[in-house]
Order: structure tokens, then sequence, then C-alpha cells
């Protein structure tokens, strides 16, 4: 990776980043001060999206005259003495599958599913409701599935010279992330779709846990799974953003020391590629040095999820767009996403309702097995980001696919909450790796209490330079 | 029925109902004060059960010694000042499906299912606990499908001459109930299987709202009907029982005057047989004279459900008893049952989600029709009892169980509770019929005090003689 400072030295036509590092607590600070204003700030990520949008590719649409009227409006409001709380006047991109009224919705899909569409989402509702700036909507992989093979993927903005896996589905969500092209992101999680892009972009993702956002107005992947995230330079930003969003209490930070985290080192450790096991380990040497307490855990489920993968989000998938729809426009559908269907339109329901029966089984056997523990934690996904020229078969994306989301997908089908660090390296320019923190279902407050102790001692991440992007 | 004479006449060798048309809060009441005891009303029960028990067959098992001991204990408890309120000491029969320790669970079938029989049932744990003495386990339909064409039947106690349909599936409960085999029994609906019974037989049968109260412990026909009921002599028992098992205080009765009713006529009267729609008729005008306002309504549902019917429920019986198990025992299974499991082996994963969504769909829509009524009123079943000789091939059975299901089926997808009580007669020896109320999701309470509004104008139900059966 000794090209980022090639990038650095280019550039120039990139506009910095409008928060500059600030999160969003400071940026609300220093709007009520009156240093800066939602319409500049708006207007300043706009112009980051218009240098390096046409390269990345992570925008579905950018609401340019919506979010600069609504960032005014903001303005207006906040000097008129109405204080909406902290996403006030805050840039957010949503993720493609979300409705958000004016946007379009597509799913990462050119089957027209525009008759699915309804009202606005219930996120989307309480973002503008708190006064936060829908600035676009975010790319996503086809149906919200892993990687296609032919179909747009955004650019991984940590290489601007070779393309590489972006992550997905809320690809879209990571990459405008860790280009700073919004304050924060939404983005949704059936199997890793936000902690496995926020591992492969250097960013946080938090996924909730079920329902404790709300899931209306979206195209579904799965009913069963389907679950809110959001992605943010640092956790800070992902707590301030859901206490907001559940108007509760701001999530005080708690100290490392006294943390009992599970760790199972077959499965976290032993099956991970030699460079993330490496700087995982470095990760928990700090974390052990500074009080934390690692308990050997074996994870149940890790046997079992993924025979349960094949079928039951398909099943969720093919009931929500309607069989009859895919069969007629299967052209359209990215081959590994129609490899993926096929056994959404093949299970029978009974086969169906016992995986739904074994999904209820593995929460209550994941909160046993996390009884006496804080969390459990893990690398969130075991490779690095690799060259997208690599994965030119239907085979070998779908390999792909089942190897990053390993680690991620075990949260879901346990019921849990959980969050991708990103993981320290060296080297500067190094690729990026995440760390994932797991906790019990509904104990997602504690999570970011948990991910903000964490990141205290091992830091937060860097951002990469797009200035080769421009 | 001018046989009902001569049974009487000829009767003498069944002993009379240990309660003696008294309610329980009357038994209770008499227990206490020392007129009666748990153990000598157990042993009545006892003796009228081995009276009439072989000709009727309504058990699967009697539970002498077992319920003899558990009043024996009742006793002393009560002599030593602990009172566990009003269940303590009332004889209580369980449908066939319930986990009972110690008793046999068959769910009415010759296949062997005794791996899936797991710790006592929810409901029996708290009957337990609030002193009830569990005198038994009344026979059921196979799989709590409705009527079946070559297995056991218990006989319907109001004609001892033919024998006519006792109703299904809990139909060994309502036949326990109206042959006054037990004080109260208890039952599960998914269709009608409570109130379809209870309106053959002559007596109550409350159906509760979807996990008003717990349906953990049995034998599962569907995970998205299953519900709990009861039967009784009258509403004002149903009402006791209910507020017993919540822990809830009395239900009030309510008066008459007043209440808006719904009233589909097509659906309600058109569609019976004139002997039942007549004497449906017959007790509206009575309410209407006592101040109860008819509201026309359409009800929601009554095209799709027939349709929806067929697939939702046997692919969640088949996901429950497993398809292998299903398919390897087929020669076993009733050939009517067999025809209800075939397309729920078949049923697509994808369909049943569709069907889950339309009846979550049907759930709003049922609650929207009902805003500013009451509840709608029915004929619980739209036939009187008929000879078992008139369907004996697999295509009658299958038309009577969907005739008999038509109007209760409707409160299953719409979400909703309901009653049925039974309709009055001139003929004291005329054949059943029930009038049916229905009323919103979890309003159950409300729905027996407003039973006991119209019980207050129609009258109590008498029961069969069933001195024919010694």
């Amino acid at each position: 990776m000794g090209d980022a400072m090639d990038r650095k030295a280019s550039g120039g036509q990139v506009p910095p980043d409008p928060l500059g590092g600030m999160g969003i607590a400071e940026f609300g600070a220093a709007l009520r001060a009156g240093r800066t204003s939602a319409e500049a700030t708006t207007r300043a990520y706009l112009a980051r999206i218009a240098a390096v949008e046409p390269r990345i590719g992570c925008f579905l649409h950018v609401a340019r005259d919506a979010a600069l009227a609504s960032a005014r409006a903001m303005d207006a409001l906040l000097r008129a003495g109405t204080d909406l709380g902290p996403l006030m006047g805050v840039p957010v991109a949503v993720k493609d599958l979300f409705f958000v009224d004016g946007m379009p919705t597509r799913a990462g899909s050119d089957i027209d599913v525009s008759d699915l569409v309804g009202a606005e989402a219930g996120m989307v509702r309480r973002l503008r409701r708190l006064g936060a700036v829908i600035i676009g909507k975010a790319r996503q992989s086809e149906f919200a599935f892993a990687a296609n093979l032919r179909k747009h993927a955004p650019w991984n903005p940590w290489d601007a010279r070779t393309k590489r896996m972006a992550g997905t589905s809320s690809g879209g969500s990571a990459v405008a992330m860790a280009s700073r092209l919004a304050a924060f992101t939404l983005g949704s999680d059936a199997g890793g779709s936000v902690r496995q892009p926020a591992a492969l972009n250097g960013v946080v993702g938090y996924k909730a846990t079920v329902e404790f956002l709300p899931t209306d107005g979206a195209l579904a992947l799965s009913s069963t799974f389907d679950s809110i995230g959001t992605f943010h330079p640092g956790v800070a930003d992902a707590a301030l953003v859901l206490s907001a969003l559940r108007d509760e209490p701001p999530i005080a930070p708690r100290a490392p020391r006294g943390l009992r985290l599970g760790l199972d080192r077959r499965f976290a450790l032993d099956a991970a590629a030699p460079g993330v096991a490496a700087r995982f380990a470095a990760a928990l040497e700090a974390l052990q040095r500074e009080g934390v307490e690692l308990v050997p855990i074996s994870t149940p489920g890790v046997d079992e999820i993924p025979r349960m993968a094949g079928q039951l989000v398909p099943a969720e998938m093919v009931a929500f767009y309607g069989a009859e729809r895919l069969r007629a426009n299967r052209a359209l559908v990215d081959p590994v996403a129609w490899e993926r269907i096929v056994p959404g339109l093949e299970a029978s329901a009974h086969d169906y309702l016992r995986l739904v029966a074994l999904h209820r089984g593995l929460v209550r056997r994941g909160m046993a097995a996390m009884e006496g523990l804080d969390g459990w934690v893990m690398p969130t996904v075991p490779e690095f980001p690799q060259p997208v020229a690599d994965f030119s078969t239907v085979e070998r994306v779908h390999w792909w696919n089942g190897r990053v989301n390993d680690a991620t997908r075990l949260a879901n089908y346990l019921g849990q909450c959980a969050i991708s660090l990103p993981l320290p390296a060296d080297d500067p320019g190094a690729l990026p790796a995440g760390l994932q923190v797991v906790c019990a279902p509904g104990a997602d407050r504690a999570l970011l209490a948990i991910g903000m102790a964490i990141e205290q001692v091992i830091g937060t991440g860097d951002a990469p330079d797009v200035a080769g992007f421009a």
C-alpha cells in the first residue's frame, strides 16, 4: 500500500472532510455557536461528493437541492430558537432499500419494484423529525444479498489503483462513510451487511438488535433478520445517533478494566487470514493490558448456521418480492443473486418453519452462552478487501460471500446486536480489517459503551485519503 | 328428539351432576362452608364417568387415583388455612394434546409422537398451582384437524339413539362438559376447535386471543393460530376461570342495553340451515327488545380465508410433527387428516410467508371493521349435529369440516377472541346450536362481559339427559 503517499501528494482537488475529524457532538456545538451552518456543511459534503463520486460510485442518488433546502430550513429553525437535538443539521446518506420521499428505491436491481415502494421508512421519518439532512441514497448489492458478479459495486476507497471488494450489501453506505461523504450513513444488516462492509472500509458499523430500531418502509430481505445499522468514523458517534434515534439519555462510556469478553479461538483466530489474525491478536493484547479479561468460549451454532443460511433468508426474500416477478425477470438478475434466489423459490414451508424454530433455539443457546460475559469478540471479517478482478466466476464470488459473512452472520442467527471497529495497523496505508463485539439481544446500549471502551484502547480508525479518486 | 323423555324415565344408574347446576363460584362457597369436599366432588364425577363413558367415549385417560389424591390434598390444604382461590378443588378435564405429567399425549393419532412430548403445559401448570384437580384427558380428532373418517369420535350426548357429530377437534372436551363429567374442560382452537364442538354440544366455548393464555407444552397444530379455549355450562364460569388463570380481578357482567353488535346478514343468516337461522333470529329479536343495537356489517376476509385455510395451518402442522414422520406413517393416518396434510407437505416457503402477511393484513382490517362496535354476532355453526352415518366418504367429511368451521375460522384469521353460547330452543329436546360473539384481539374480558349480558337475555343452555348412555 505504498501508494497512499502518492495519492496524498496528488490531492488538492478534493475538498476536505467538512467535519474535519470532529464528532457529531463537536459539530453540534460548532453549529450552535455559529461557527458553521447546516447549509455550509451540506454544501461542503456535496462538493466532496462531486469530486470523488464519479469514480467511487457509492451513491444511487444525490439529493442536492432537497438537502440544501432542508439544511437552510434547519439553520433558520435553530436561529428561531427551535433545537431538534443532536442530529439537527447533520447530513446523512441512506441505503437504497429504504423508502425516502422524492428519491428512487431500487434495492440494487434492474427489476421494476416500484409497486412495493410505500410510505417513507420509519427510520427516515425519525431522522427528518430530528432535523437530519438526507443528502442522498447509497448503493447496495442486488436485493441486499452479498456481492454480485456483474452489477455495479462501489470502489473501496482504501486503494485508488486496484479496485477491491467494498463489502455488501450496505457497501455504498460504508464507502460513503469511509470517504467522508456524509456525517454518518444508514444501512441494514441481515447477515453482516453493515459490519462486513464496515470492516472492509475501515469504519465503525453498528448493527442493532432486530426491531431495536424500526425496519418498516424498506425493500425487505429477511423478515426474521432485517435489522438497522449505522456507519460512523468512531463509536461515540454511533452512541450519540442511537440515543438520539431512540430519544434516550446519552450512553456513558465505560472503562475497559473489568470487561469480560468471550473469545472462541478456533472460530475467531484460527479461521482468519494470518494478517487479520495478527492485527486482531495485537488488539487483544492491548485490551488485556488495560484489564480486559478474555474468557474462552465455544460459540453455539457455528456448525448449524451455514446450513440454515441457504434457505431461510432466500425464502423470505422470495415471499417479499414475489416468485412470479423474480421468475419472469430472471434475465435481469445478477447470476450470483439468482443462485441465492433458487433455494428460496424451492424451499418448502415446513422446512422453512423448522429453520425458524432452530433460529429461536439458537437465540436461547446464545443467551445462555453469554451469561456472565459482557460480550464476545472476534475479527469481523477473516479477510482483507481483495481485488475485484480475482472474483470473475459465480463460484468464486460465492466463496467470497460465504467467507466474509461467516463471523457476522452468527449475531443474526443468535438474535444479537454487534459492532465492528477498525483494527489498528502499524503501517498507515494498510488495508482495513475489523474487530467485532457482539452483545446479547437488546443490550445495544451496553454494546456501544463497550465499543467506546475498546476504542479508547485501540484508537479510532484513520480515513483513507481519497485524493486519488478525484 | 322425542326420546329425551324415554331416556329420563330409564335413568337412575347415572349419578347426578356433582355440581347440580351450581356454578364454580357457588361450588367454592359450598366447599369453604364445609357443605362439600373436593374429594366427594371428584368421586362423584368419577362415578358419573364410570357410568356413561363406556358408550360416550370422550376420555382418552381417566386419572382416577391421581385426581382423588390431588382432591384430598386440596381439602387438607384448605382445612389448614391455605386458600388457592376459586379453582381450588375444582375437577377439570384437559384435551389430549396438552402435556400432563403421568398421562398419555397422543393428539388423537396412532403415530408415535412421544419424542415431541416435553415439560407439562403452561396451562396445566397454572391449573395445578391454582389447586384445580386434573381428572383426566379428553379425546380429540387426529392432529387437531377437523372430523376424521375412521378414527374414534365421541358420541354427541344429545342423542343416545343416533350417533351424531360431536364436533372437533376439542370434541372430547365439549362432550365431557355437556355430559357434566367435569366442572369445566380445557381445549384449544386454531379454526373453531373449541367453539364449533361447543355449539354442537350445547355448552359455552370460549376461545382466547392467541397468547392471551399460554399454549406451550402441547402438540401444536398451528404456530400462528393455536389458542386456548375452555368449555363451561354458562358464561359466568368462563369469566371466573379466565380471571383466575390470569390472576386478574373478576369480570363484571354488563347490561345488554347499549351494546352495539355487528351483524353480517349474508354471512350470518343467509348461509345457515333454516332451523339454525330461525333460532339465531329469535335470539337477536330478544336481544333487540333488551336494547342491544344490531349494526349491519360486511365481514372482512370472507372470500379470502377459505383459500388461505388449505395451506397455512397444514404447513405449520407438518413442520411441527416433521414431514418424514408423517410420510413414513401415512398408513396410520386417517384419510381425511391425510388429505389435509398433503398441501402442508407441498406448500412452498414463499407461499406460506405470503399467507402469513395476508393474515396480518386481515387482522388490521378486522380491527378497523370493529371500530365503534362492541363485537360481532353470528351463528357459531350453520348446521345442527348430523348423524355420523351420513358421512361415510372422505369427500362428505371434508364438506362437513369446511361447512362447520366456516363461521368460527374467521375469528382465527382476524386474530380475535370469541365465545359460543347455546341458542335457546322452544322444544327442550331440540338439537343444540350456538350463538357466536366475536371481539377485537385482546378484548377477552370485554367479550366475557358481553357474553354474560347476552346470556342474561337468552338464558343458560340445558344439559342433555345422559341416562340413555348408562
